[in-house]
């Protein structure tokens, strides 16, 4: 069993903590943000800081189960009864995942989107013969890691309307096996990242896959949706770090992947991964680890223009110079960046900016991580062609403080929910030729969405992933919310900045996965047959369409 | 057009080489193989040295085009009538490939793999306009790029023994745009890699993927096949280098791929690349592309054992310090190696290496490339870790040799088959750990396979391509060929090193592909479900089948 605590049901965080006290009768703004990046905030949007708390936990409706009688008989009689749950407390926790949209909705007090039952499987065998019976029974599959989607993936849309389950990993979270030579281990797909780091330490390894989600998302999930983490610059995307994996499906298991390598006809694992839920659950997941680093050196520099940044850090793609961490922010989040960071430090740096001809800059992070020879040959090389591009090193404590705030934002969210904003992020990636096309368009879109009597949206941006052939785009917007249409202010934001981002030559997502979000969008990113190839291979692997339904193949 | 020499029909080389002058009477072994070369492997195997020419390739048989005349008309109507050929030359040199098998039976007369007529699209629509109309014809379709495929790639087989046209890809073959700053180049599937390098050296960049093959294999060859290069531990598999296809199929276009990298989905370019012609025709490629290295060094060591050898690869793995070229040689490939250079040096280093314990020691060939200081560090930190896995240096020359030679092995098997040899090679990858038993277990079974009235083979292997995971390994196998029955002595001693390889655990191929050959054992390598998963997505994208029907998936 896993004794990984939960995820607050109305925002970030583990449950119990502030945000799951209630009711919140004044937003709590003081301690999450300093006067100066209040002020700025206001001036900026023209916001009013408001208190919006959300309804109290308790007042959240919660429709009655709907699942049979027969099917909970059925369940129970592959599960045991405690595997079965259709308890307020349960169905409410697997109630959607964390995108704006889902937190607007529990905030308002509705949890219309909540699986009819809760169950939780212990092995392969029991998740295949659970997926073999609900089949069957037409009973809707929803399976649930660590329940922080960004992009609507547990959104057990069903257009036939069937009862769902969610189907919980937490009790296959554990390490199966550890093949040290081949930094190869085995894990349950309900395993998160700090209990996966933990016991590999004791090897003298890590994993090193960090998202902003790390404390709570599960590797099952990671691999479902193709994520990727703030290292993934260096030690690859989590996709890249799947060796194999089991797939349960209603039509049978699938043993998928090979390592080190193979030519033994198309990728099949592949099809796997980014499945989100589609085609079945992973039960099960090889990894790749590596040696616990023996050095790590993270370091700030500064470049004057958003062009100039990228152009250095394109020519320390194309050398194939890449740090293990890569993090270059528009000078729109750097300053915001910098306002929102109390204490005298950032207030230092803010002066030195400003004398060095930087004061609209931008800043760029830096991690080294590896053998100590190495790290200084690499960050060495690097730091000649970043200084050939016009790059400042502003040195360690701008990287480091990075670092230490790395997991923040999505609590910071819940603080700005109380008071009157409207908060959401959106991503996309591209080629280095057509990266900057893609930033204009998918800025000039959301500005024109969001900019409503005298208000008006801010859109920081930053590069977060680096690869030879280009990089991930990772846009953060703050507005006033529109108090009246919350929902409706914005989708036809996202729509605005996910039409323009793939009219300029951006993929639909970079690490967020697609979900229930951004299938209406899937077939312009694949194409009509890229799509009727995956549903033949969803109608091969679960031919009464159970495998949530809700995400990533368009209606 | 391409004006890339095409390969003799019955063995390896440029048409109209030494290996095309006919009839050849005595075996010119003076020439390829050194005297001492001559008496080691006689002794070695029980062989003794005879003239076993190929037939003249005016006596090969080749039956009448079976392709009719309808037919013929609608594929004149699409692509011109110089595009479609029926005569022998053309057919012949698109019969089969190059595997042994291939060259046993062009060398006795047999050209019964032909096709019924070879055709040249020059361009995707009249690709996937041929396509359809083959669909509607019943005509079977195979992809032809450099015809150097050794499974069986090109056997045309059909189980419903309809005519068959080669799809000949030399029309598609230049470079259609390059995207300096992104580091892509678009290019088409019939671009072999000395064309491509040629054109990329013009702007300071190189692609660097070098297979055995290189001078003849065509970059849409390698994506349909998942080709790995002998430098691919540095620069990565070929379908690592794939950023984007075009594949026509009879059901319409697909365009896949999103660089630098998506989470839209399951990886659907990851199933055209290893589709070896069975869901359509490779048409173009975004291939990735990377500055040409400043330095390189290539590099001797030699260990006093394989297990020595493979422990301190496998130290650098794990370290992230492989180099671009790693090639462990066990100790029968060693000694061979070094009987059959001629030549003071490699007596000398004999010499050298007995003196120092390492008589029957292996040789590991390094190869570094890229930035200098980056060489420096990644060779130097790599040097300690070798010495303290007791590996000896033995200097640039072993290493620059090999480098000179990288592609000379398969012009030397036609010598050694005109002498009574057999010679074939195969291949696998395992983990680290596994790799060992799967190392036995292949030797095993092909010496107790081969060994017959006091002669037996020569099994000589080498590891070729690391991971952190673990390695490829590579066998030859060479042994007094059996003059009544050689088809069936290589498919006897085929059959058992595939099961042992694969009950060891072992990939069925690691970069020589499926095929016709290995296709008996895909269901043991992916599933009987994995099996079906490949069946509906080609059901639905080449209905009728006619999409090289004869490998890959079993019948």
């Amino acid at each position: 069993m896993s004794e990984q605590p939960e995820l607050t049901i109305q925002g970030w965080g583990p449950s119990g903590s502030a945000a799951e006290r209630e009711p919140r009768d004044e937003p709590d703004l003081g301690a999450a943000l300093p006067k100066p990046a209040r002020r700025y905030l206001a001036k900026e949007l023209g916001w009013t800081p408001r208190s919006t708390p959300p309804v109290a936990v308790a007042d959240i409706r919660l429709a009655p189960s709907r699942l049979p009688e027969e099917a909970r008989t059925v369940l129970v009689g592959l599960l045991g009864e405690a595997n079965v749950r259709t308890d307020r407390e349960a169905r409410l926790r697997r109630a959607g995942g964390k995108s704006y949209l889902d937190l607007l909705r529990r905030r308002e007090g509705d949890a219309s989107d909540a699986p009819d039952a809760v169950v939780s499987p212990g092995t392969t065998e029991e998740t295949a013969a659970l997926l073999g019976a609900c089949s069957e029974l037409g009973v809707v599959v929803v399976p649930f890691g660590g329940g922080t989607s960004v992009v609507g993936g547990l959104a057990g849309i069903d257009p036939d309307d069937r009862p769902s389950i969610a189907v919980d990993l937490g009790r296959m979270a554990s390490v199966q096996a550890l093949d040290v030579p081949s930094s190869l281990v085995t894990v349950g797909p309900g395993m998160r990242g700090p209990a996966l780091e933990h016991e590999l330490a004791r090897e003298g390894l890590t994993f090193g896959h960090l998202p902003q989600s790390w404390e709570f998302a599960t590797v099952g999930g990671y691999a479902a949706t193709r994520s990727a983490g703030q290292a993934s610059t260096g030690v690859g995307r989590f996709d890249d770090l799947v060796a194999g994996l089991t797939l349960a499906t209603p039509s049978g298991v699938l043993e998928l992947g090979h390592p080190p390598a193979s030519a033994a006809g198309p990728d099949l694992l592949g099809l796997a991964l980014g499945s989100e839920g589609t085609l079945g659950v992973i039960t099960e997941l090889r990894l790749r680890v590596r040696p616990t680093p023996s050095a790590s050196s993270y370091e700030g520099w500064s470049f004057r223009s958003w062009a100039a940044g990228l152009a250095a850090i394109q020519q320390l793609a194309r050398n194939d110079l890449l740090p293990d961490v890569v993090r270059l922010s528009d000078s729109d989040e750097t300053r915001t960046n910098l306002l929102m960071a109390a204490g005298t430090g950032a207030r230092a740096l803010r002066t030195t900016l400003r004398a060095r001809g930087h004061g609209e800059g931008c800043l760029l992070v830096l991690g080294w991580e590896g053998l100590p020879a190495m790290l200084r040959a690499r960050s060495r090389t690097a730091a000649s062609l970043l200084r050939d591009g016009g790059g400042t090193r502003l040195g360690r404590r701008v990287g480091e403080s990075w670092r230490k705030h790395r997991f923040q934002a999505p609590y910071l969210r819940d603080t700005l929910l109380d008071a009157g904003l409207m908060v959401e992020t959106l991503e996309t990636a591209a080629t280095w030729s057509a990266l900057p096309t893609v930033y204009d368009a998918v800025r000039r879109a959301l500005r024109e969405s969001l900019t409503r009597d005298g208000r008006r949206p801010l859109v920081m941006s930053h590069v977060s992933h680096g690869y030879p052939t280009g990089a991930s785009l990772y846009v953060t917007v703050v507005a006033d919310r529109d108090d009246d249409l919350p929902i409706q202010q914005w989708l036809s934001a996202k729509r605005a900045a996910t039409d323009a981002l793939l009219g300029a030559g951006g993929t639909l997502t970079h690490h967020h996965a697609v979900g229930a979000d951004h299938r209406p969008w899937l077939e312009r990113e694949i194409g009509p047959l890229g799509v009727e190839v995956l549903r033949a291979v969803k109608e091969r692997l679960d031919p009464n369409g159970i495998c949530n339904p809700g995400v990533l193949l368009p209606d």
